[in-house]
This record gives C-alpha cells, structure tokens and sequence, in this order.
C-alpha cells in the first residue's frame, strides 16, 4: 500500500456543513442566491419548524447565512441568505465531496457498474 | 418557487454511510475490493485505534463490510472488506453526493467561480 497515510480522512468536511439537513438548507440558499423565506426552505428541504430553526441557528452563529425578519404589511416574514462566509466554506466543501466521488470514480475506471458522468477537472 | 417540495431533503444520505469517518472508511474499501487491514485503514483515514474499531461495528452491524481476523504466523491481524450490500449502498450514496455537486453546478452553470470539472450523464 502507497498511498500517502491521510488520504481518506476527508478533513474538509466539516461537521457543520457536512450534516445532512444543513447541507440541504446551505444547497438550497446557494441555488437561490435572492434568499429564501423559512416556509420556503421548509418545504424545500422536508424539515419541521423546529428542526429548519435550530440549524438555522447553527449556520447563523457560524456566520454562514443572514436572517431578516421583516415586519411590514400582512404576516411577518423570515428570509434567509447565504452569506458571503457561507458561500466561500460551501463551495470548498464541495471540493471535498468531489474528492470522494473522484477517488470512487478512479477505482472504478475500468468497470462499468459505475458511471459517475464526470471527469476531473 | 415552482421547485418540488423536497428537493433538498437528500434522502439517499444515509446516516450510517454519511458519517464523516465512515465515509472515509468505505471509501477507502471501495477503492480497495482485496481488503485493508486495520493498520492501513487508520493510517489512510486518520482515526485512532477507538474510532476506527467503533466505526468498523456499526459498519458491520449494519452488514456493510465483513471483518476477519487471522491467527497465522506473526501477529493477528484484523482485515476488512466491503461487502457486496455495502457496495450496492455506497453506490447508492454517491449517487445523491452527486445530486448535491450538480445542484450547485447548475447554479454556477453561467459563472466562473466554481468550475466542477464534470458535466451530469
């Protein structure tokens, strides 16, 4: 064996963005760089106000998005965006989870149970 | 927002194999269908000997690699493979990390600031 000790330990993935729900909501607001109110990413991401409130929290108190709650006419609202922190650590998050998929893709060049449809840069 | 409710619910991130070090554990058996012994594994994937026995049991409770142990010559030695469920279920997984890459890449698709490097099948 080798390969350089390390290789597999994934370290960019960091456990706040790494959690599946948050990295659902942090894929949402990317998507949506406009922002998203809370009962959008609600049901976007298939989370119970409770759930889509608490890791709001997390990624607020990371700095990762902003929250505005808006009090003007009809029912108040909380809209949420990425914030430029946010966008910076998502994307070299997504460098990591390209490491995965290009290690799995390399092993299996040569065969054809798995098509990953994608080349590394 | 004509998107599906859900889309960024990511199902198919299993918790068993979403799990930072034993993503990096199956990974490392993916890439090596021959098997690892222990040693190598928590030389490749940066764990402790706690961490790594504690990640091989859940892994094998939930029937996703086989572990045996040798008592030839020298010293024993515990080796771990991939079984073909743990196989069949890693696939899977990748399949929705790739759902997460392309989310993101259809965003980008008109700026330069993240390149992906692939294209969906």
């Amino acid at each position: 064996m080798s390969e350089q000790p390390g290789k597999y330990a994934y370290e960019g993935l960091d456990r706040v963005l790494h959690e599946k729900a948050r990295l659902g909501i942090l894929t949402s607001l990317f998507t949506h760089p406009e922002g998203l109110v809370f009962g959008e990413i609600k049901l976007l991401c298939s989370l119970t106000d409770g759930n889509l409130s608490r890791h709001l929290q997390v990624l607020e108190r990371e700095g990762l998005v902003t929250i505005a709650k808006s009090s003007g006419e009809g029912r108040p609202q909380t809209s949420c965006r990425l914030s430029e922190l946010g966008r910076e650590r998502y994307l070299e998050y997504l460098e990591e989870l390209q490491a995965v998929l290009q290690a799995a893709s390399e092993q299996q060049k040569d065969q054809e149970q798995f098509n990953p449809g994608w080349s590394p840069a």
